[in-house]
């Protein structure tokens, strides 16, 4: 069984490349200039006399993904702190889980071939593959540049680390489990 | 040859049931409530403690849509005034072309699977089945509720009818062909 | 007889130089940079020293627009994509029509000397003079930049053009008749 | 000599009916309910389905408003909270001024028919008839509510009114002027 | 030595109250009615005219806050999806860290009597109290409703829990584990 | 006795500093470059990659302000174009009061150590030190740039001032005294 998630990262790519639409639009479109000068709130836009079609485009969604990690299956828990995201399922059987910032209340489907699901922005959520195949879906996320935070890296794999006494106390492990998992998440293992 | 395209309307409601992301989120989600006693920019949002997983769920998109219709693998021009949009192909050759607002300067694309296109907010586009089999894309757009805008039927079809007079001078048409298009673009044929 | 329309574009161009006020303003007031070195979304501010009084100043409103062309009267079906428009009539008889995305509903009133009226964002409108006087008027858009797109123009006078294949079946019109439009709307005649 | 100014607050009223386009719009039109039962931020709208061309209209800006009070052709220094002020003079000399809030510097202009200025949203601005003739303008104004905040009568004709110990110090007058301004101010003489 | 943290959670409730200044205001206050018959994105507001002075008001931040908890002096890695927050060192030797979303790079400060720190929105942060004394701020967020979500608690005690093979492979400790720390989130242990 | 107001313009200035977050943020953060070649709509931002912890940090909030004016414990009456106002008293009684633009109603209390009051935004309002004791509240500001209009220096300090007679009319004072405070409030004696 080689149990599989494409695209997730890839697409929000796409969309932070030529979306521009947080705010309301101020004019046609903004396309993203790739090696500004100056820094702002978002994207510095490229000239729009510059733009072409291509600025519009992007190839590539029907080419596999690299799934040559140790996840097995799972995109792990994670939020975007910028954007909502809607996924559809073209491939597979995924379990979807969120949960919600009121009382954790967790919110969870079995997707199949043609099912959506709406993950709200802010909330931690994962997709699993639950079935014997490939599991491929397509995920737009309504910002340029949505942000992602998977969490057992943020609190394990930061950098420079996060002291081990706090994460003992907070997550209730003994220092050497935490020391453990420190090592592997800032190893990229 | 059956050229065709699907899913366009319904993925946009989709994402009129549960995105509620156009201003910020002022709370986890806000899911519709469909039948409201009360108006507001927007949607009225179901209370929060009836809400239930199947709210961020909608099935279906595996199935081909009907097209059943006289357009014949064209999404004729329209536009939607609160959104952008992207596409992407699953399936099929499209012509993709959108008209900016700066000297109708004209943007397109011949896309093919896997290929992404932007059209941004209140531009008119339309696509297009140029190859001999059918046409499948998914359409994500950036509302809670994007509106379209057919320009044909709301030129040619309102309800009650735009004058003649003023229509064969904005078209430079006679006022017979004006009186024929009207007819036909408000009976639906 | 000699119908005109005065201002609509001259009074969006006042607004686009000094208002500044799309989303919130986080500063006294930004007037546009107009030779930007940088592209955001939306205006770059002149320096805010550099400010006069002159630049929240904008005379001429009273002399007549140019009115030496073929349209007679006639400001043709057009919509702003990021505008709603406010229209104050200061002279003559005007049939104002604007059409709803529901259902192309179209909503029309014959406006005199005092009157008031308003053309949502992004929907298709137009204004005719239907007396036999000048007909003036003044245009208020709420935004910077509110964009314009002439629906005829942006449709038969593109550049480049749009296929006649798609505008015969879309419009259902042949292709000779469709032909014949884009010669004239690209020519500006 | 009759000095005057006309339609200000009016024209607000006729915004504030039917723009409601503060926060980016999410349905064709949102038009006030006079008699809401539930109180947003904004206005709650009609129902969708019983709006008409109507409610978009307001008549009688070719009236004259009442000029009878003892102003004497000014509109005194006042600021609007929540909108920029678009203003176009249609008869008479306006002296227009507004302070920035920063380091209080003035920006003052002398208007004539057809001279359009911009007062900044949240800054201090008064018009003053300059003239020996009636002077008449238009004032649009950017939000569905703008507020407005006469200073004079917001500091001297509070109700409750402020303590004179208080005012006193800040406008550095004896109390008995201060008493004497804000019998003046709170009886409306 | 009793280490201690005051006041976060009541002062969010404060604003909460009365701030309503997500989205731009456009009336000059919402004050949050409690009990609503109607939900909306964010609150509805009570009807203006029963408004009093004491809806801006909310005393006892001066009483210590119970902490009378397990955590001892520490508030454990959280997020707020919806605010950012600013942070006022009354008392004490606060370590305060941040994670970004790019690449989990790691902000870190010990701050004093009269320090201000920032925790940019959606970011991962922790407090925790490095003296021997108690430890007091006060905090302030930018949003009506912030929304909180303690990582630990929404990973291990959701309710109904995550699988515990989801969290063993996402966390890389084994299910026994996962299990435990289960058992002790949801009970709040 | 010796009453005083600390930190009001102080805390402004940290806000200013590292929020950035009046519209949505568009990434992590964006720290105010404070010698910017371009000039945006609000601040523009440091390179991403030069940040530090430090710019998240400001000090010396335990330090007493300069007391030293002739206001004698009175922030006199002033309004924030940009911002709604939440303070925190930390010693002393102090009268909080502001006045909303509907009808002109006044809304005040008295605060003491622990109590915190809300000044919506636009609205005019002061404290005033009613004990006998120095007073000190801490004020956070819902804004990067919140803008400070004190009314008093607004009117008779403006540069260059306003011309006397319009102020002699719309504050009902004789031409002497209007000199007289304008020569006091340009002096800032």
């Amino acid at each position: 069984m080689a149990s599989r998630y494409f695209f997730v990262t890839l697409f929000a790519l796409v969309i932070s490349q030529a979306f521009g639409s947080d705010p309301s639009q101020l004019q046609d479109f903004c396309v993203a200039e790739m090696n500004p000068q100056v820094f702002v709130n978002g994207v510095v836009c490229k000239n729009p006399n510059a733009v072409t079609a291509n600025d519009f485009f992007f190839p590539g969604l029907d080419k596999a993904g690299n799934t040559n990690n140790n996840l097995g299956g799972l995109v792990p828990p994670h939020y975007h702190p910028r954007a909502t995201e809607i996924l559809v399922v073209i491939e597979g059987t995924h379990e979807v889980v969120f949960v919600s910032s009121t009382n954790n209340q967790l919110f969870k489907k079995i997707l199949n071939k043609g099912d959506v699901y709406v993950f709200p922005q802010g909330l931690i959520h994962f997709q699993f593959n639950r079935g014997w195949t490939n599991a491929v879906a397509f995920s737009g996320l309504s910002s340029q540049n949505p942000g992602v935070v998977f969490v057992a890296n943020a609190i394990f794999g930061s950098n420079p680390p996060i002291s081990d006494d706090v994460l003992a106390k907070a997550f209730r492990l003994d220092k050497k489990t935490i020391d453990r998992l420190q090592a592997q998440f800032t190893s990229g293992n």
